[in-house]
């Protein structure tokens, strides 16, 4: 039998808390997948979910606290009252402690991020986290990195992001050794940023077993599907995935408008119905739920705050593929194998000063400040 | 009456050359609009065109050149070999020589920007030349800038495309102050790259008459139509730019399969096509054709390589109301008062402080290296 993942589920966070994390738990456990959850919160309105969901409560262990960070809570603020106690550093602290295998909370991006780092550090080699989104693509799912976690990134960065988003979609797509492209603007190789020049080349010279390095991609490429990795820095990889979102919501109004304005639309409407509903599932955000943190020692995915219960158990389904695909494990040795691939690289020096003279210079997000 | 628009047109450019560039000049002259053509290229394959569109032949001088700028020249080639004699060149030059207001061409984007450099130079008080887009939203439109002409800029290059940005808004959309807003990640004051922070306070304390600053948005806010002009630097720019347009077409791609999956769906396709003919429309990006180049002594459209004699007709159109609207002089103006008032500002030496440390930093894109 398949081993158990232990997930460490944060009760209280997201817009509704108890209400749709733990209903979410119940769903996820539905399609049969083996979980054991360790819940964080309060006792008082966990408890009546239990009784409610009772294959949840067989498998789940609950771990009483009072204190929640709350949506509005500056990253500071979060640290300051909610470390050590609260139901999003104590799940957190689950997985550090390796009383957990994966956290999942639909608490505030930046509390989570600032609490995941104070408690699980970074791994060995490399410097800054990373969140990975889930983006559906004409041709499936594609794996986007780095999705505003930090601003900037060297091309020893951007090569590690390529080397986590490849574990990453082993994990969750399924391919064994994913195509990665490097997010930038022109396809010539003329164009684009110094970091991301270095970064091809780096990845072009490590010829690393895990991942197929295919080169330069663009915007475009990315609902295309034309890999199942990309590459870039948090700055433009917020503002693509952002931006998509917004196109992708216009386009429903638009369709919406469309076909409400007269009387003939509307019984086009009525006969396409069962088409139009492929449309809207493929269109649902709530597929791809789940933001995941990587690079630090312990894997946290941040399920979006406004999640309902169907988008709160796709989260909790994606943290179950990640830990049982032992993602940290292959991370760490793909990392390891990779440093070693650079240090013995003849021309590592040349990286080395390309890097000096990047630009955009790295810079950690400054999250409170 | 209204004054006459002298357009410079380079009839080689683009996929098509002149099977395309005149057939939509002459479809831009059927709007009404007053304009004067200089049209540049081969006179054996432009005179036919002229025959056929006796009206278009009526306000035209057509200047002979057999030098074309091919679709796939890098820049540098394109100013060895074509520089003083191609169509692309004498059509950018005509601005120069103040014998046209404004200059069309659909010939290779790398290349157009590198001529439009070398023969018009930046204006005073801007480092550098910009792209701007025409965005369809769902109020409207709006223009963003830069789309990718050049990658990072400090505080003050961000003061001057917003500056830029709102003319062409006041031109374009027809809006006497319209909104600003600075792209960024996380609408928090606390997030965000150094730069954009600065020129957001810049902004804040200039106040500028002819533009309403509104502060940060999100890549979501493009196509919420947020604001009038949405204001990044090139790479993100042209990321959001080229993400969206993959995303819109996903989004076709799955409407059409969602029309045609089975007898029911075929059926409501039919019943609604006049409805969806309207989403079309709307999704068409011929209706938004034409990258306007910014900061340059001289205004140059750049209309796209793939267009059609309808597209080309918007590009023109685009031209005319730019240059009807006299954007550079208004541009001319705005920098100048800008300048005026950052000199005078108490604290400009802090702004300049910041933008010395900024993050990413300003680099000029190298075209071709």
């Amino acid at each position: 039998m398949m081993k158990t993942v232990r997930i460490a589920l944060d009760a209280m966070g997201g817009d509704f808390g108890p209400e749709v994390m733990l209903p979410g738990a119940a769903l996820a456990l539905e399609r049969g997948l083996n979980i054991a959850f360790l819940l964080f919160g309060d006792e008082k309105l966990i408890k009546p979910y239990l009784a409610a969901h009772p294959a949840l409560a067989a498998v789940a262990t609950l771990h009483h606290t009072n204190v929640a960070v709350r949506m509005d809570d500056k990253p500071s603020q979060a640290l300051r009252s909610g470390r050590r106690n609260s139901s999003m550093w104590l799940s957190i602290d689950a997985v550090k402690k390796n009383a957990a295998d994966i956290a999942v909370s639909a608490g505030n991006t930046g509390a989570l991020m600032a609490m995941a780092k104070t408690c699980l550090h970074t791994m060995p080699g490399v410097d800054r986290p990373a969140i990975a989104a889930i983006w559906p693509t004409i041709r499936g799912r594609t794996i986007v990195l780095d999705v505003g976690a930090s601003i900037g990134a060297d091309a020893r960065h951007l090569v590690n992001l390529a080397i986590m988003g490849a574990a990453m979609a082993r994990a969750v797509l399924d391919v064994e050794r994913p195509t990665v492209g490097l997010l930038n603007i022109g396809s010539e190789e003329m164009k684009g940023v110094d970091d991301v020049k270095a970064a091809s080349k780096l990845l072009r010279e490590m010829a690393l077993p895990q991942l197929d390095y295919v080169g330069f991609v663009e915007g475009g490429d990315i609902g295309r599907g034309t890999v199942d990795v990309v590459v870039t820095e948090g700055f433009s990889g917020n503002i693509a995935l952002k931006t998509a979102e917004g196109t992708a919501s216009q386009m429903g109004q638009y369709l919406r408008e469309a076909l409400s304005r007269d009387l003939m639309s509307k019984i086009g409407y009525f006969f396409a119905r069962k088409g139009l509903a492929t449309l809207k599932a493929k269109m649902d955000p709530r597929n791809v739920n789940g933001g995941t943190f990587l690079g630090l020692d312990g894997v946290v995915i941040k399920s979006h705050g406004h999640s309902d219960v169907f988008g709160t158990s796709v989260a909790i389904e994606i943290a179950y593929r990640i830990a049982r695909h032992e993602l940290l494990g292959q991370i760490r040795g793909a990392l390891a194998h990779s440093h070693e691939l650079a240090s013995r690289a003849p021309n590592s020096q040349t990286a080395g000063g390309e890097r000096a003279a990047a630009v955009p210079q790295s810079a950690q997000l400054r999250m409170d400040s």
